[in-house]
């Protein structure tokens, strides 16, 4: 007999009451299951370099550069397309990474613990706004800055985490940010400032000199994202948490690479249901278009799979000048997603709704009947790489995910 | 003839025009007007020894032992009462203080400048939670933590601001801090943390050994207040901008010294109107209720004078997890505001209500005719010296204080 409510509410339950905590930051090769030199992680499901989206092909050349294994762009893709040099999901190694999601061996990772069940998760560290890796350029610049933030920053946040016995409680820290406007996927405003005043008094005691401290939190703190990339790996270590139930239709992961979308669901084991992205609606900066923009790109969509980003809108009212849209668009973003989902979260709350719990767990029984699809909130990447960020809207998965994970489902469970 | 809503567009326009921003932290008798060592300046209208609450007597008492002119209540009493120590409210010093107020000559305190106009306003330190002398406490613990606030951090803070250029743009982060669920009154959370992060980098600078600048980061950063006494040296400078518009029926300071709530008004020059404090209705922190409360206190008050605090609460509905009441009640609080007030903010706007300005400058006028009394938020303190804070709530300004104005208002212009 199946017991999906009960196996729903199992899964669920396991992702609300996993407590991410970062502990430090270390480079890949070091924490991450199966890194190796000739890996690259990207984000979304599987993809080869032929199908890549323009922004996707520029990250992966930029860190085949940033790791000195080529020194141009055709280098680069020859490696790749001869498989001297490996693709795979960040997603199938316990990470995430924001847009083009590429994390290579050496670059450094943030550490997050889910202490009520023991997984791990991780995430690289965030460049910040203007040309970066992660929209697919990969000029002297963006090289130089990920080599600092790397190289000077990373063993710095490791020193100043180290001091702390407790570290970060990141799910404390959403819960407190949701109160102050933040939604956690496109607006980390709050987040941020958080993170960095918990870094500060500790980041003081290291044994670096003054001006090195002082670079390192301005860089964290004038970058209204620098919380995003342990938000997301905290939201990947309660995602995880509530994976593997059998019998549950909940949907632990949903991803994108820049040409398809793919979700994972509890029940179904590590199989991707994949399907073409959409192309964002939203606002774009002086001088682009819509004509501009990459397709969906990202594993930044672990925040909606754990209760936060879009699902979280009514909290952020503030985020549609930058996402386009209203404040009541917000509230009735919130207000639709409790329609797929099994629970309110016991831990992020929203007061404007009289500290009703965050819509989690999206089951994708209610997705198909109801079609209505998990809203998503996201950054746009112009489709050359080396633009950069062109804008950030709303955006939908492609329905077909659903569809064919229910079909899945009921082949796995229903024989 | 009568001009009076040209002249209270005037008052109104020169508020929302002025630019606080934070220069320096220095001692009281450096830098406020007519400081002198036989001065304590406190919260509210003039008041006596005799007719103070306790938390102001408690706050008297304290003051003069940290100057070293007392050694314990008695002593300290007797000063005030021989006329050998004079008190006199901040507001008549360019001055505003938290609950008591109490400053003294020795004390350091904020210094703000609106670059727009030119004139300057000071505010204290504030010293976190707990026992505080600015809820009466005066204890030696209480004297200790002031005076590694006043002679370790506050240089540094001195330090770390003159490496900045321009300063602190108080009303640049009083908008931000609207985005992020403050209201700028009782909840500064987020303030607090965009000042911290302001000043991490600078202080990281000066010539402190990192232990110390680690210890004042957290101070600052742990406290989710610290930013509410530079806050309200910033709506003092605005408030003072508006202050002196021959004509004007604006408002320009409403202040509680425990005993009795003065208000100003713009064209009737530095006049207090005073009336009973009203008692906060709100939460207890637990052990206490109702009846340990003291009377409404503080000039903190300058915060909704300038179109903040409980006028934008609206952007805060977290607070009500703290003063009492509904996010839906602080919609309507925010609305009501409008009813007698008249301008919308060009500079702090609300997302929830659509980005709609804040409702700014009391018109006397339409408190009377309406029966509308501006709404205050507060802190509660206990009615005993040396307890301090026992809860927060939400309590209203005595009715005949803007009666009392509108037939002076009268008296002076319709002669």
């Amino acid at each position: 007999m199946l017991t999906i409510e009960r196996d729903n509410a199992t899964a669920v339950n396991r992702m609300m009451e996993a407590r991410p905590i970062l502990r430090t930051v270390a480079p890949a090769r070091d924490v991450i299951p199966g890194m190796r030199e000739n890996l690259l992680l990207h984000a979304g499901p599987p993809i080869t370099w032929e199908r890549a989206s323009g922004p996707m092909q520029g990250a992966i050349v930029g860190a085949l550069i940033y790791e000195g294994l080529a020194t141009d762009w055709e280098s680069a893709q020859a490696l790749v397309v001869s498989g001297e040099i490996d693709l795979e999901p960040c997603h199938e190694h316990n990470a995430v990474g924001p847009m083009a999601g590429v994390t290579s061996s050496s670059m450094q990772v943030y550490v997050v613990e889910n202490v009520t069940h023991g997984n791990l998760a991780f995430s690289n560290l965030n460049e910040g706004y203007g040309k970066v890796l992660r929209y697919g350029a990969y000029s002297d610049d963006v090289i130089t800055k990920l080599r600092w933030m790397n190289d000077t920053m990373a063993p710095l946040l490791a020193e100043a985490l180290a001091m702390s016995e407790d570290g970060i409680d990141m799910r404390a820290l959403l819960a407190e940010s949701l109160h102050m406007g933040d939604e956690g996927h496109n607006r980390n405003k709050a987040g941020s400032i958080i993170f960095t005043t918990r870094l500060a008094p500790l980041l003081t005691r290291t044994s670096a000199a003054g001006d090195v401290k002082s670079d390192i939190l301005r860089f964290l703190g004038d970058n209204a994202l620098s919380v995003l990339n342990p938000v997301m790996a905290a939201c990947k270590a309660m995602a995880d948490a509530g994976h593997g139930v059998k019998g549950s239709t909940i949907m632990t992961a949903m991803a994108r690479n820049g040409t398809e979308l793919g979700i994972r669901v509890s029940g179904l084991g590590d199989r991707w249901f994949t399907g073409p992205v959409g192309q964002p609606d939203g606002l774009y900066f002086p001088g682009f278009t819509a004509a501009d923009a990459s397709g969906d790109i990202g594993d930044s969509t672990i925040t909606e799979t754990a209760g936060i980003g879009a699902f979280a809108m009514a909290a952020a009212p503030a985020i549609v000048t930058f996402i386009s849209g209203t404040p009541e668009m917000a509230v009735e973003t919130t207000l639709r997603m409790y329609e797929i989902t099994v629970a309110e979260h016991t831990a992020f709350t929203i007061p404007v709704l009289g500290f009703r719990g965050t819509p989690t767990g999206v089951d994708i029984r209610k997705v198909v009947d109801l079609g209505i699809r998990p809203q998503i909130n996201t950054g746009i990447a112009h489709k050359d790489p080396g633009v950069g960020q062109v804008g950030a809207g709303l955006v939908l998965p492609p329905a077909n995910v659903f569809e064919d994970a229910l079909i899945a489902f009921a082949d796995q469970y229903l024989d």
